[in-house]
C-alpha cells in the first residue's frame, strides 16, 4: 500500500464522517471494480468535467445523490459492514443517478431517483443472494434492472418525462448510409476514450482518458484491460460495419470495457489464456450489445451495461472440470408413480 | 381458532367431499395468502357478485373450473399432502380460470383453461423448486407465466378468439388527456376497494368490500396491510400522475395490495420497520406496474399481478447480515490452464 | 450392445483422429439425446439430403463447422472429458451452424457462425453450472440463447445479412385465409417427418424419415416417442386452427417432438403415468410455440427449440413429494431491526 493511501485510511479511522466519504468514493470506484478512495475521486472529478462540458450538471448531481441514497440504504438494511465499507453498496446507485437525468425530466423526475438509487440496493442484495450459489457476483445487473423498469415506467406517468428515449419502433437492418466514409486516427483516439467515459453515460474524451488514470491509480491491469477490451471492441465493432456515430461516441464499446477488466484482471488472474478467454469475451459482448439495440428498439430503452453484466456472467459461470447433469434417468419426477413403476406402455 | 373453524374442521376430517370442497376454498383464499376456507368462500361470493353484476358469468365458472383443475393436477402428480390441503395447489389455478374469459373467446376456450390451469400446477411445483433454494415462495408467478404464454399462444389459433387483448402499439408517453380533473372522494373510495377487488379482474367496489371482510376473517394485519397498500399505491399514481381511468379501476393498485400483504403481514412478522419497508415496496411495484404496461404494449400483454412477483421477490430474497461475493479472484474457472498459472501477457 | 458399435468402439480407441471424429458424429446426436455415432452420422445424412434438395449447402457446411467448433472449444476450455466424448459439446453447435446460414448471409457470416459456435459451448458449461443446482440438463437452451442474440445483433452490422429474418410486426390474431381448405394424408405424411426434420432446420419429408430411422438406431422409445409427439402435436395444432401452411412445414411440431423424446424416453423410465405426462407436456409445448411466435414478431426472431427448453424445463423441475416453502413468516430478512423486534404499529 502506498503511504498516500495510508495515511488516509489513518485519517478516516478516527472520523465517521471522513469515513462515510471514504465508503462513497469507494462505491464510485467500484463500478469498474475498484474498492479505492482515489479511483472513486477521479471518476467523480471525469463526470465533473463531461457534464460541465456538455452542461448537464443534473448527471453530476444525480450521480451524487444515487451514490449517497444507495450506500446509506445499505447501512439502514443492515448491509455486510466490510461489504458496504468497500462500496459494494454505492456502484449500482450511482450509475442510476447518472442515468436518471440523461433520459428523464419533470417535476417528479427527483423523487424517481432517489427511489430508484434505493431500490438498487435492495436489487443488489437480492441478486447478490442469488448468485452466490454459483459463486458469481452481482455485476451492475441491479443498476440495470431498475434503470430499465424506471426508464419504462416514466410513459406512464404524466409528471416524469422522457427526453431522452426515442420513439419505439421495429429493428432494422443498419444501412450504408450510417457508415462514416472516413475512419481517422482521431475518430479512433475519441473511441478509445470515449468507451470509458460512456460507463457513466458522458460522451467526452478527456473524461475517458481521466477514468483510465483513475484506474491505473488503483491497478496497472485494470487500465491495460480496460484499453484493450476498449481497443479490440472498436475494430470488431467496425469490422462487422456498425452505425459508426454510435461507435465513435463510446456506445459499442461501454460494455466490452467492463467486460474486459472483470474477466482478464478481477475474476481471474492475467495471464495469456485469460487474456484470450478475455477477449472472446468481449467479441460476444459487442455482439451482445448489438441484439440489446435490436431487442430494445420497439420499447425505446437503452442498452446499458447489460451486455456486459449477460456476458460476463456467462464467462464466469462455467467452472473448471465440471460434469453437467447427463442426458440419462432422474429419479424423483412429480410425475413418476407413488410406489413403483407403472407399466411400460 | 375460532369455535366456527374449530366444527367446521371436525365436519371435514369425516367427510372426503368436503375435505375437497374445504382445500379448493383455501386454494381460492391462497390467492392472498390466507389458507382459511370462509375467506375462499367470501373470494368466491365477492366473485359472483362482480360477476352477475357484470355479466361475465363466465369468469366466475372459470375461476371455479380453474380452481379445481388445478388442485385435481396437485393430487395427481402427488403433490405433498400437507401443501395440498393448505390450497397451494389451487391459488394459481383460480387465477388462470378467471383470467382466460376475461380475454379470450371462442369454441376452444375452455379446452385452453383446462390445459392452462392444469399447466399451473406443473410449474408451481416447477418454480416452487427452485425459488427454495433462496427460501422464497413461487407466489403467483404460475398464473403469470401461464397467463402470458396462453395468451399470447391464442393469436396464432383461429378457435380462440382475443376480445380482450387491445391492438400492440408502442410505448408512448401518458398525455394530458388521460387525467381526470377531479378527484373526488367517491372515485377515492372505488379506487381503494377496486384495487382488491382486480386481484381476481373484477372491476367492482362491492367485491372489493367482500374481499377486504374475507381478508379479516382470517388475518386483521393481512386486512389492514391490504388497504394500506391500497391507499399509498392510489396516492403515489395520483402524483405521479398516471391514466386516472385505469386509476379508478383498480388497475394501478392490484399488485400493491399483494405486495404489501405479503411483506408486512405474511413472510415478515408486522412492526414499525417491516411496515416502511413494505410501503418502499408498494412505491417501487407500482414503478413495475407501469414498466410491464409499457413493455407489454407491442404484444398486448396485461401485466396481472406480475409486479407483485417481481417487487416481492425482490424484497424477500435480501438476507440479514448477508456477504456477497466480492470483487475478487475466483478459483475454477473453465479458462484458467489446466495444471498451473499461465505466464503473465 | 451390438456388434458394429463394439467393433466401431475398439477401433476409435486406438485412433485419435477417428476419436475426434466419433466424438463429433456423438454431438450431432445428441440434439436428441442419442450419444451414438450411427445416430450422428444418420443426422448428417439426412441432413445432406435435405440441403442438397433444396440447394442450402451452406446450411450443411455450417453445421459440421458448428459441430466441430463448439467441440473443439469444449476441449480447450478443459471440459469434463466424459461428457465431452459422449457429445455434450457438440449438440448445440450443430444447431448454431444450421440456423445461422438458415437466416443469414454476408461476407462476415462465418466469423459470425464461428463464434457463435464456441459461445454456444460457453454458453453450454453456463447454463449446466446453474441447472445441476436443481438437477436438470441444459438441453438445446445454449443454442437458442445464441441464436437469438447473434440474430438480432445481425440487423446492427452492415456485413451481416438477414435475408431470412421477416420485418417486424406486432402479433395479431391468426385468420380465415391463413387455414388450408383440404387436409389430405399426404399432408399429415410429410407433417408428421417434417416435424423431426425441423429440429435441424430442414423442410424435408425424407430427411424427417432418415432421422427416425437415426433415432430408432439407437433407441427405440426415442424412437415411438418421437412420432408419437409429432402426430398428438399436429393434431392439437389443427384442432385449435393454426397456419396450416407453418403447420405443414413442421415448425409447430419440431419442440414438441424434442420435448416427447426427452419427457418419455430419457429423463423418465417410459410408462403409461410417463406417457400422460408427456403428452400433456406435448400440448402445452405447441402452445409455447404459438406464444413466442407472438411474442417474437415485434423483433423478427424464430422460435428455434426455445418451447422444448421452456417446457422441458417446466416439467422437469417438479420433484416426488416436494414440499414448497410455505406462506408464512422467514427469518433474516435484510430489513428486520438488527437484534430484537421491533414494535407492532
Amino acid at each position: 500500500m502506498d503511504p498516500l493511501t495510508e495515511s488516509w485510511d489513518r485519517v478516516v479511522q478516527r472520523h465517521a464522517t471522513l469515513r462515510f466519504v471514504d465508503t462513497n468514493l469507494k462505491g464510485a470506484g467500484q463500478v469498474m471494480f475498484q474498492g479505492n478512495a482515489l479511483t472513486g475521486l477521479l471518476f467523480l472529478i471525469g463526470i465533473a468535467w463531461g457534464t460541465v462540458s456538455a452542461r448537464t450538471i443534473s448527471v453530476m448531481v444525480g450521480a451524487v445523490v444515487g451514490l449517497v441514497v444507495a450506500t446509506v440504504t445499505g447501512g439502514l438494511l443492515n448491509a455486510d459492514t466490510t461489504s458496504l465499507r468497500v462500496g459494494l453498496f454505492g456502484y449500482n446507485g450511482i450509475l442510476v443517478g447518472a442515468a436518471f437525468p440523461t433520459f428523464l425530466a419533470g417535476p417528479m423526475m427527483w423523487a424517481f431517483l432517489v427511489v430508484g438509487s434505493a431500490t438498487s440496493t435492495v436489487v443488489f442484495l437480492a441478486t447478490a443472494n442469488v448468485f452466490k450459489t454459483w459463486g458469481v457476483a452481482a455485476l451492475t445487473f441491479p443498476f440495470n434492472l431498475v434503470n430499465w423498469i424506471f426508464l419504462l415506467g416514466a410513459f406512464q406517468f404524466l409528471r416524469i418525462e422522457t427526453p431522452g428515449l426515442g420513439a419505439g419502433q421495429f429493428p432494422q437492418h443498419v444501412g450504408d448510409a450510417s457508415m462514416h466514409t472516413h475512419i481517422t486516427v482521431g475518430y479512433l483516439w475519441d473511441t478509445l476514450f470515449r468507451n470509458l467515459a460512456q460507463i457513466f453515460l458522458i460522451d467526452n474524451t478527456v473524461t475517458g482518458v481521466i477514468f483510465a488514470i483513475a484506474l491505473l491509480v488503483a491497478s496497472r491491469w485494470a487500465a491495460v484491460f480496460a484499453l484493450i477490451g476498449s481497443g479490440v471492441a472498436t475494430a470488431t465493432v467496425l469490422a462487422l460495419g456498425a452505425n459508426s456515430v454510435d461507435v465513435g461516441n463510446g456506445l459499442y464499446g461501454l460494455s466490452s470495457v467492463l467486460t474486459a477488466i472483470a474477466l482478464g484482471s478481477v475474476f481471474y488472474q492475467p495471464s495469456w489464456r485469460i487474456l484470450v478467454y478475455a477477449m472472446f469475451g468481449v467479441l460476444v459482448t459487442v455482439v451482445v450489445h448489438a441484439a440489446l439495440v435490436s431487442a430494445f428498439a420497439p420499447i425505446s430503452l437503452p442498452a446499458g451495461t447489460g451486455p456486459f453484466v449477460i456476458v460476463t456472467w456467462m464467462f464466469l459461470l462455467p467452472k473448471h472440470k465440471f460434469v453437467p447433469v447427463q442426458h440419462g434417468v432422474i429419479r424423483g419426477g412429480a410425475a413418476e408413480s407413488r410406489h413403483s413403476k407403472g407399466g411400460t406402455p
